[in-house]
């Protein structure tokens, strides 16, 4: 296995639901700006015309800026717009199918619920993987209680087993207040919505939070 | 330009939304067993894993019935079933952006609902057209009125003339009772969903709706 082109540490989720009205391009562009180092456009309720439309207005960001963008659920997007990858998850395809897809420069992260779901997942297929719920979130709803970054740490020893070198993210109600306890439980990275792109000042956001998951007491909030 | 390979003269609609319960793959073999000769699987409700699982189901009975089988909208879906096209319309994808991820000898299919959207659409990039509503219909709300076989018939001319020798299908509230003034405005076949699929005996429906779709009088009613 190669080592991971990619830097997943601070990892953006942009929406186009939650923008507080701001063009996505503009948003990308700030948390770039502000050390946000992968990106992940997901899009829950639009029609795949405007889906395609809005994932081409941010791949040509994530073009200029050199940072990787990969397209939550829809591998024809992903195609489409010739983005770096997918994150896929278990209501979406399979990851060997998006490989099929995408091909085998694609990267296609997979989010994982459990231990028992690490195990079961073809680990082969997949070059990174989202863990959680770590905590409770507003911008997604399920049905089972968060995971905690003890269960977070768990998970996460189980991944470097089955798949070691193979970065993971903690995914799901990550502050930059509370980053530091994901990484203490060994992550890779954290996948953030709200704390960067709700934010009055996305670039400021996104660099408060990159200074905190690195460790250092420089927080410019 | 090659002729048409495929025959879409009676063209069924199969959606996992209308089926009275019955399995997908029973409705697909039913249907072409009473004659249908084109099948589109549309979902508009489904995630991606059960879409996907539901159009292999699907794409299982057209393989082995010889059949083409497009899917509705998701390139990504068509492509891992490896079924025979997609049907597209105003909100999907473009066809040449379709065209690329499936490759020349896919069958893209494109619903057109005006003469202007005729003449504005890159006729070069589809195999076939979709035009209507033709009648109400239960299944699609659209808030412009139906065009009847009046307004196919004017559209129909003019796809004539700028796409010569590629099939159009009168699409929306198609039965076997009105199919004859659809045909009669030069439909080269008729896409229906509830007709055939809503059916108690979905192959005795399809029987009936392509001997009417073939304009002789024994209805197998």
């Amino acid at each position: 296995m190669r080592t991971p082109r990619f830097d997943v540490s601070v990892y953006g989720v942009l929406d186009p639901a939650r923008t507080h009205g701001r063009s996505l391009g503009e948003l990308a562009d700030a948390a770039i700006r502000g050390g946000v180092t992968f990106l992940q456009f997901r899009s829950k309720t639009q029609n795949t015309r405007r889906f395609l439309d809005a994932a081409f207005e941010v791949v040509k960001v994530t073009r200029a800026r050199n940072v990787p963008l990969v397209i939550n659920d829809r591998v024809d997007i992903a195609y489409a717009v010739d983005a770096d990858g997918v994150h896929l998850g278990d209501e979406d395809m399979p990851a060997a199918q998006a490989r099929r897809l995408l091909g085998k420069d694609a990267i296609i992260g997979q989010t994982v619920h459990s231990v028992d779901e690490a195990q079961a997942f073809p680990i082969e297929d997949a070059d990174y993987f989202g863990v959680g719920a770590v905590y409770a979130t507003s911008s997604k709803q399920r049905d089972v209680p968060p995971i905690g970054p003890e269960g977070f740490a768990k998970i996460r020893r189980s991944l470097a087993t089955l798949a070691p070198g193979k970065p993971v993210v903690g995914i799901a109600g990550i502050t930059w207040e509370n980053c530091g306890s994901v990484m203490a439980a060994k992550a890779d990275g954290v996948a953030v919505i709200s704390d960067i792109f709700m934010a009055d000042d996305v670039e400021a956001a996104a660099r408060r939070l990159a200074s905190a998951v690195r460790g250092n007491g420089e927080v410019a909030a």
